[in-house]
């Protein structure tokens, strides 16, 4: 399984397209690509780890209001906590297709509930929620479901000079906190939608406002651009909020979740990504056809 | 001058004060510091580069607007352009002091100017200036106009396993066109105040607003850490806009102009800075008796 690069990848089309491509942008002539210019950028959830039966911060969060609900019961007759204790199919919906309303009141009670903390506390309550929480139906940590494929990607893709960058919907802070133990990829080289901070008394804490776009559809390359100065070379995607990242790389992937044995199959919320990777030939990756392992053995360490 | 590691430092108090903490810093043992948290900020004009007689992006800038002004010279009774073609002081006073109405008249033109641009158009704007344009005074482009010691700081720390960072009050997009040719620093570890981009139709195309604060004072925490996820560990400043982010810092430097034959001498927006630095004890290297090349030879490659 660790026996050289992309080991857990069966020899398909879809290695070998990865394969051709790195070595084609890697090699002195046409097509070659300076190393300045080798960007990666991966999604997160359903990309880097298992992101049913939802995201998996959506369960941190929705844990978190189910306490303030608990110690102030009228909150529950509010949105979007009512919806939430109802798990409302017509809400979580209304999140898939990114429902400005939707949206909105998600944001508003993020703001209610992390404005004025700081970092160390953020952090200390996405470990606490890290170490504890195991996905239900494969019965683990949410860490410990990192896609092995996926980690020698990004491996295979630094060794020949990328710098690989995660770009997802889900919150830049969160994501920073197991990027560096679980995909080796430094905070600077997080994006993803973020809440303003400021600087005040020699402390960052958390204000109340988004700074920039949510970080889906052409918000990710918008986020990549701001960050990075660039557009990747290479993306890795699953979903259709990621088809404008995929459509701004020189490469394209997506991850095809058509493991019901060893993960899920499905395709809703990618429909449109999978008709695009046809229409633009990007590569398509079956979990079930071309991954001899899922998930990582033993877990993160 | 380039034997062995910040070989234009002179063996005095502030070389030995840098060598100390990151010898304290990568030594394990007591003050060891985990290289995931090795994150050096740097301010740009005047700290790695000249400043005199004014930020060189505010000649790029004022350029630029004395061609639209030739093009349409009613401009020329509008604001900023008026104070600009008169070089009134009261108004460059405004902008040393971010006074808010100058600092929003100059953001408005500033949209007015890049606002629906492409990053190669502006790439080609600002390296058509950068290979044009000389110091009025030192009569050499700004590009050769780099400090060799400063260079070789930021070899010495990325030696030692540093991310070095740019955090200028300056426009991102203009530093990151030259910042990986002069300081070897990736685009995307340049810091500084942003305009947003959107993206539609497969281009990054630059909108009407900025991105976030103004990246001064307490702007640069908050930009470092949005970029980061981190404070930096040791930050390197020459102005009274750097305090916070040098506060923000474990060990802080901050570079005296006082070489008035070799470059300038003055003190003019860094007399706080100056005041802190005793205040709080952070090293203050002079440029007269510490370093002994200022330029960095041969100018930048």
């Amino acid at each position: 399984m660790t026996d050289g690069p992309l080991a857990s990848w069966k020899d398909g089309s879809a290695k070998r397209a990865i394969v051709n491509f790195v070595n084609t942008v890697t090699t002195p002539g046409d097509g070659f690509v300076e190393v300045a210019d080798r960007i990666a950028t991966f999604d997160n959830d359903g990309t880097l780890w298992v992101e049913q039966p939802l995201p998996p911060q959506f369960d941190f969060v929705f844990r978190r209001w189910a306490e303030e609900v608990k110690a102030d019961p009228s909150l529950a007759e509010q949105q979007p906590y009512k919806a939430v204790i109802a798990m409302d199919p017509a809400f979580f919906g209304g999140i898939a297709t990114q429902d400005p309303e939707v949206v909105g009141t998600l944001l508003k009670a993020f703001s209610r509930t992390w404005e004025g903390t700081t970092p160390d506390e953020f952090e200390a309550q996405v470990r606490d929620w890290l170490a504890t929480v195991k996905q239900p139906k494969l019965d683990k940590l949410y860490i410990d479901l990192v896609y092995q494929p996926m980690l020698e990607l990004l491996d295979y893709l630094r060794a020949h000079e990328f710098r690989v960058f995660i770009c997802s919907g889900g919150g830049r802070d969160f994501m920073r906190v197991f990027a560096e133990g679980a995909f080796g990829v430094y905070k600077e080289n997080v994006i993803g939608t973020a809440a303003e901070y400021h600087y005040t008394d020699g402390q960052i804490v958390r204000g109340e406002h988004a700074l920039g776009t949510l970080d889906v559809g052409p918000g990710k390359p918008e986020h990549i651009f701001a960050q990075t100065g660039r557009l990747p070379l290479f993306a890795g995607g699953n979903a259709d909020v990621d088809i404008e990242m995929l459509r701004a790389a020189k490469f394209a992937l997506l991850v095809n979740h058509d493991d019901a044995d060893r993960e899920f199959a499905y395709t809703s919320g990618a429909d449109a990504s999978l008709a695009k990777a046809k229409e633009l030939g990007w590569t398509v990756t079956s979990m079930k056809d071309d991954w001899t392992t899922v998930f990582i053995p033993g877990g993160t360490k």
